[in-house]
């Protein structure tokens, strides 16, 4: 944190920031200058809102100088954080390697025969992972219902039947006790990217947690979100773009696509990327699966549906079976381009 | 819904759109023009995303034309809500009615002394409802308890005290048995407003409820969302506006003031105005609690804190006591200039 | 500019960095801490982007520490600016002073008699400006004509035979000579913010001048554009927020309230609002006018046309003519609610 | 247009709009249901304002149902534009074809020496367009001067001495004759989006145009911009996504890809992708190159400087020569991956 001190700030106003930042375990430097006192704090991270010196009296500006995350941070482990699971069924799959992934499924669930067909086609494609929203009764997105014990059940036989690993969305800290009986990944869903009780949870979870990026949250924000799931112990965080909302509407979202290459700079963590919540349609979901590949994602996350026109819920923005073959092909080639493997 | 067929679009395309449109229940009227098929399609209210249909074979475009939300609409009760509440200790309180009304306290809770004094400086003032955010061990906003029952004995302790209802906020379903036991009004944050579970079980609740704005929520969402806890029965909703995200990063987030004249319009709820958490400076507090007031607002809620320098957390935008007190004078004037009270 | 060097710098990227800040006549201050050497950096104002070095070997943050802008600085002259301007017809008119005061007229241009028929009714309601729009032959926004030598005659008639001031909008710097000739005041619209050459000419006009906020500009780049005009010589500046583009397609823009209060604080420059083009919607107009005068709006610029309904352009925000008056009754209200007049 | 009158509407109401639907040159077709009475009204294009329908008494809600652009809309030419440019010393190019093509070169000019050795990099990389800002006596954007004779005589010749064609920037209408003397392309800049004087004047032009998006514009917005260049007669025109204006600053804009692949849908125009203003940094410039032409990106315009860290201006953003050789051999891969060449 720099503080920088209005002309006329006295020598006890100085004090008291100094003491404000000293209560907060900063180490202090102080520079005075001809016109301005400069003070120079640094802490273990800096999750203080700079607001809260701004409003001071005689405290001109205050920046932060570290970013608000530590653990996320790529400095904090140059080499890279390769998430790794292992499965009887669905063997090992590295996430962070040099094999781009991908986790496919259904927007979301309607029946056992909707869910074993698109388990089929999806593990038919070349994906690793199963991946199906919630409970649809209906086509309206406020009927949307948790998962029970019964729909995890199906959701496991669907993905061992076809050799796929389970990835499962959870909205509450008590859903994760069952989830983790069935799945193999947890998902944190971009409404939950600030809700801390539920990251502090998933820190104490033994699976691999991918946690999403808010529709309007900055990628400090989300790395600080990382951090709240890494300093659980749990070191198997992934991160995934799906979409920020910006003032074009021509589409559901806008893939915030450099994102992804930024997040691989300032981050040790994969990071995945969401083309089908993004665009909310299907035409759009290939160019952008290729377009976050080729900016360095370590994975996608595809809507795909054995009849997206029928579907109860994301039918627009799902893929159709043989366009999702299709994609898997063409995203061979990009991996290949740049360097990967899918 | 409307939907334009593309010039070229066989009978069997216009067959499949209106087979969809008939089995969600919208009743269909088909225009048959020179060049392109129009198809109009009223139902009960408009959820269905109009991608599903734009993404059909033989669609050039579709848009909505009635609101996708239905009981929040002005036209359902065209007169207006006024939510009442009625306490002993703190008489009959109308949100809504000509009376515009102040929800004041600290953003987070630090002890007895702490919330005592602060239901005293808000009392004073002339608010008519305490409010406390979350318990807070430490500045880092990561860091925030939910409630137990201490914490809420303490909160309703304070209420009594100095006359005051008691609001307070509650983010799981689990939590809301609890706060209706000691709260007299719920709210929901705007990190949950699009918690569909817990805007459900709001609805079944005999408390009123006040829904915040997401932060990236347009008034749309936002009174659909409204629309979840009326039908399950609650009709004391109340809708609170507490700032957008946009790119100007000068202040926490942007006051949508013309959204609080525009929900006036389109809705019958009472809307509030959070100039506190827009801002995330005090010294930004009082213009735009005059100007959401001016703007037609029903009232406000105000972060007020005994000693905002050394709080725990929301510090840079609690008022100090005096600060408090001058703005509820400059209030009352705002208000008497619009044809109401405070 | 604080630029922070990475853990790992070598003194020859350090030396880099200090020769590049002194080249560009900053004064650097040296702190070597245990872990990064900090560098200090102050210069007459930091025009320059932090980029320029976050991009140098060994820079691990940089941030500047003072404003972009500096002649628009509230520190350069406290008290505030209030711009005076006297006309034979119109008497003398203060903008920044005690008195808010108001700028109406039609959007586009549609003939003299509307032109005159529009100065009357501005000048009935209490308006001391008079304002017009573009030359409008048609309904489409592309078909906007710049003010010729006669149309500028017109608006000057009709300005003086109702004792108003007029003021007139320039987009290149060609037009500034003629449009000086006939106005009293000239406005730079929100799509030259940034039109640096034309702010340039602007500067050394004898003329006050208004500039208007881009709708995606920062306050700081508005406060940068400001003082691009003022170090031309010409101090007799104000500004005008007219809405931003954000998520929200309810109305047409957003007006950013907060942003008047905020730069009441950050500049000594008199600050409008632009209700009609922020809100596109008359029924919304008069909230928001209202809510602008509340947060401390040193004016208004109102669309006013005699029949907005068969207007061509910018009828959907304009006032029918008994609502502008109503209007501007309610304005003196809340007016006197801040202690001021209109 | 599609008109839904309310519930009560009268007859006369309906009428009023209809006679304003006519006199707009639309035909209009009724539809009187149970409840509500509709109008669909379809004209040439649809420019006007839905808001203006909105105002008038009775309306419950009006709707676009067609694009509000028409010369620019895939339909007029499905086939797709190639703007083709032949010139004896840099051979045939074509924009729109198969090859993605590179427009590259620094962002200000500095001097003969600088301008001879960029263009000099630019073609041994591979590009076929040499582009350069404007002129840059110092680090200060608001600096920048428009370019003159001499000037663009000396980009001729750097683009002549190295077989390359050359692309112009144009701000203001007076500047367009001198630089279609020197240029093989014109530029219309971000700013300059919906500068219609300007877009009159290059629609008049012999010279191909790029328009490039505001930041804050919409493709709907950017579509029209297009369509005004293409009504003057001028169908070279291709266009440039270069960065929106979203909440996240971590990065100078967004870059809004999926915009690229959208346009391609809705538009018969090339589309290029600018990621050097885009994002600001040079260190994420290759990574959205890539993810662009991916997306099916028709070219590229890229920042290249031969020593960036002392550059006067977008040095931050411009790519060291090594740098931007080694992208030149990363995109040919990509282009491939895409099935097209470079």
């Amino acid at each position: 944190m720099i503080v920088v001190m209005d002309k006329g700030a006295t020598e006890e106003q100085i004090e008291e920031v100094i003491g404000k930042l000293i209560g907060l375990e900063f180490n202090v430097h102080r520079s005075t200058g001809a016109v301005h006192t400069v003070l120079g704090a640094v802490g273990p991270a800096e999750l203080v809102d700079p607001e809260e010196f701004k409003v001071m009296d005689g405290v001109m500006e205050c920046r932060r100088i570290m970013t608000p995350y530590q653990l996320a941070s790529r400095s904090f482990r140059p080499a890279g954080t390769v998430v790794r699971l292992e499965s009887e069924r669905a063997g090992t799959v590295e996430i962070g390697g040099n094999a781009a992934i991908v986790m496919a499924g259904p927007g979301g669930i309607e029946g056992e025969e909707q869910i074993l067909k698109s388990a089929e086609i999806v593990a038919r494609g070349g994906a690793r992972f199963f991946r199906a929203g919630g409970l649809r009764p209906h086509l309206a997105p406020q009927q949307i219902q948790p998962l029970d014990a019964a729909t995890l059940k199906l959701l496991r036989k669907a993905a061992d039947l076809y050799g796929l690993l389970l990835a499962v969305e959870v909205s509450e800290t008590a859903q994760i006790g069952l989830a983790e009986e069935y799945a193999d990944m947890l998902l944190a869903g971009s409404q939950n990217m600030q809700n801390y009780a539920l990251l502090a949870a998933l820190g104490r979870s033994g699976r691999p947690v991918m946690l999403k990026r808010g529709m309007a949250a900055t990628v400090d924000e989300w790395l600080v979100s990382a951090d709240c799931v890494l300093s659980g112990g749990n070191g198997n965080v992934m991160l995934c773009e799906r979409g920020i909302r910006s003032f074009e509407s021509a589409t559901k979202n806008t893939l915030d696509v450099t994102a992804i290459a930024l997040v691989r700079k300032l981050s040790h963590l994969p990071v995945l990327a969401d083309p089908s919540h993004a665009t909310g349609r299907r035409d759009l979901v290939a160019p952008m699966a290729r377009a976050a590949v080729a900016a360095g994602a370590d994975g996608l996350l595809i809507d795909v549906h054995p009849d997206p026109d029928h579907a109860l819920g994301e039918g627009a923005q799902s893929l159709k079976p043989a366009q999702y073959a299709e994609l898997m092909l063409q995203l061979k080639t990009i991996a290949a381009a740049v360097g990967r493997s899918l």
